[in-house]
């Protein structure tokens, strides 16, 4: 269920029915994302015509593309690297034409790899500002809309630097809701907000931000163009992956083998342990009362869960979610889980999760491994490798967020 | 569907099928527990033959009643009244002779309210070791094997006591899994565990009780009855009402008005703001994708979420619970909601719990509320009453735990 929820994310097999059919005119392509340098590869092995470009990946993502060039940079922290790369896509779409056709392809992790300040502003402003945001309790989309009014590649911006070219957008969701503009905070897609929206949430929260930012915030220039800009007029946006459809294929593989599947939602958030008890609550469910279905029944879930780290141990937010269901099953009979992160890593490591079992307790406890420390400890990723139990793929080269299925048999 | 619920736990229709069919015979009725009177009462209005006896309920939750003494008490914390409640239950049920029946009324709270330490040890020092058993990161099913075994009413003590009458006892049930040795700590309920494993919970945990503990725990008069003790052989039990019942009950009413019921569990657990994400997680992909089922559809469940408390305000955990979904919900269209206790007490305040839907963050704008602040300080009871949203039932006299329902229509 894990490698086809994975395959139906796949560049590879997602992208090329979003190629443009005027195969005559040459196509240059940018892109960011965990997804970016498989999605060029996957243009490249599906693309007839005339073809250049750049695209910006995570470090250790890149894979081989003969035609566009792959750049490496830094996610979740921006680097240089990124910044450098940021500049060379922006200059790229700069000098197209109204005759050219630009393929833009976006994932999970843009918002990182393209960054690019306004020109009032230092990165370290940039990363300052987001720092006192993200503490002040302004909603997510507050704190997007002053993002984007201080970069010039994000809310549209880059859409609108690669005018009048026609820009084709093909998007891989992470995001609850799948909203192409908050898909890598929208680079090609317009931005209903303000400048006046933007310098509001600051003062709304009591963010007293240096000359700089509030001098950027008050330039014309650096407005993001509205969804009804001229400069967007030709844009097209195409979600080609997102969490849904990779549920639904693993939701296929259950019914295929007698399963019922059900589906209880691509965005579900929460702590993470927490949302360990309330699944397991209705794990027990299903088998104690054959409630909302009978077994067999699997219960998939994406999303993107949180972790508020309280300890020093290797953790991912799937495998601290899989911890906390495990002990809360007390080894239940009959229900098996896995947990992982679609992109192959969840946390810093590279381990996409685990899976656990009716015996994953008592195995622990043969070990000398109490559960209930490692979770404590945030120290998920160590106590499913003690017990050979970690789901390990590498880098899949495409990201729909986490991944979460528990088998009632 | 809240006030099905309730109906379906109310002991005045649930306890006549259990009475016993002798009715030549006196009936001896004792009993512990929020439903207890109200359990008493409907002894009374159903039972023909000679009838006496004494329960003690939690101040407040008297009703009269003419042959069966109703006594108070405090719960959650117990205090004197209980414990002089239960010296006279047990007195009571120590006089009976083989040819007498004893009917034992049982419910959530009556483990607090029926208090008997055992002879060695003081009321303080059962207090002590509780909050470090608490403390010291033991499961539930140790903190109650020790617990048991310091009480002469726990464990099966209360129905080894009024051996050898013929001892039937009625519970509704409040805890995940409707185990009768769990309700109120199962005091007519032979134990399977020992004086030893009590000795070895707190060698586990590196618990230093007092002497007085210590002797406690290696005197065999402390022995808690086991499953197959004689004394325990004629000893009926029969759970009357619990959770899952109650919310069939809530599902019956969806289904009768066209609406599918998911009853997701009676037994979810969780710190209640984690909880109230998920569930909004669930309630958007109804909405959003028509899964697991199409709307109109009600997302059921119960149990017993968790509250930590950082914050000064008044709140309870269904209400904590609501206004964390609410905010999650961000005022999404057609999705209503419904939470609160069954026993009509949401935390320390007579209110049962509240009602929320799209229009609410909206209201609460306009009123200067802010949702986030509220459920910051723990400050949920406030907050829906400003906006007349709350749910007043008074004491319900039954207890089957938390009710949850998220309509989406």
């Amino acid at each position: 269920m894990f490698s086809a929820a994975i395959a139906a994310a796949d560049p590879m097999s997602r992208v090329p029915e979003f190629l443009p059919s005027n195969k005559d005119r040459p196509l240059v392509v940018v892109g960011a994302g965990k997804a970016s340098a498989r999605m060029a590869q996957a243009v490249e092995a599906h693309w007839q015509g005339p073809l250049s470009g750049i695209v910006v990946t995570r470090y250790g993502h890149s894979v081989d593309c003969d035609h566009i060039e792959i750049l490496e940079a830094a996610h979740p922290v921006p680097d240089q690297a990124g910044i450098r790369a940021t500049e060379r896509i922006l200059q790229l779409v700069s000098d197209l034409q109204k005759a050219d056709q630009c393929l833009v392809l976006i994932s999970g992790g843009g918002s990182a790899l393209l960054t690019a300040p306004v020109p009032e502003i230092t990165f370290a402003e940039k990363q300052q500002i987001n720092y006192e945001l993200l503490a002040s309790g302004a909603a997510i989309h507050e704190i997007n809309c002053v993002r984007k009014h201080l970069s010039r590649v994000k809310g549209g911006r880059l859409a609108a630097a690669a005018a009048p070219a026609k820009v084709i957008s093909l998007l891989i969701s992470d995001v609850p809701g799948d909203d192409p503009a908050t898909i890598a905070s929208g680079p090609t897609v317009g931005d209903p907000s303000s400048l006046q929206d933007a310098r509001e949430v600051l003062e709304r929260y009591e963010i007293n931000p240096p000359d700089s930012i509030r001098r950027a915030l008050r330039e014309d220039r650096n407005e993001t163009p509205s969804p009804d800009d001229p400069k967007l007029a030709t844009a097209k946006t195409h979600v080609i992956a997102a969490p849904q459809q990779s549920l639904q294929a693993a939701a296929n593989v259950a019914s295929d083998n007698g399963v019922t599947p059900m589906i209880l939602g691509d965005a579900i958030e929460g702590e993470a342990r927490e949302m360990g008890k309330v699944m397991a609550g209705i794990a027990q469910q299903v088998r104690r009362n054959n409630l909302p279905e009978p077994a067999p029944c699997v219960l998939i879930s994406g999303g993107e869960s949180t972790v508020t780290i309280q300890g020093e141990g290797r953790g991912g937010r799937n495998v601290e979610f899989l911890l906390s269901l495990t002990q809360e099953l007390h080894g239940t009979s009959d229900i098996f889980a896995l947990a992982a992160d679609t992109d192959g890593i969840d946390g810093i490591e590279e381990v996409a999760g685990a899976v656990s079992g009716p015996d994953t307790l008592s195995r622990a406890h043969q070990l000398g491994l109490s559960a209930s420390e490692y979770l404590k400890n945030n120290d998920a990723h160590t106590f499913f490798e003690a017990l050979g139990d970690q789901v390990i793929t590498g880098p899949t080269l495409t990201n729909v967020n986490d991944f979460r299925a528990i088998l009632i048999v």
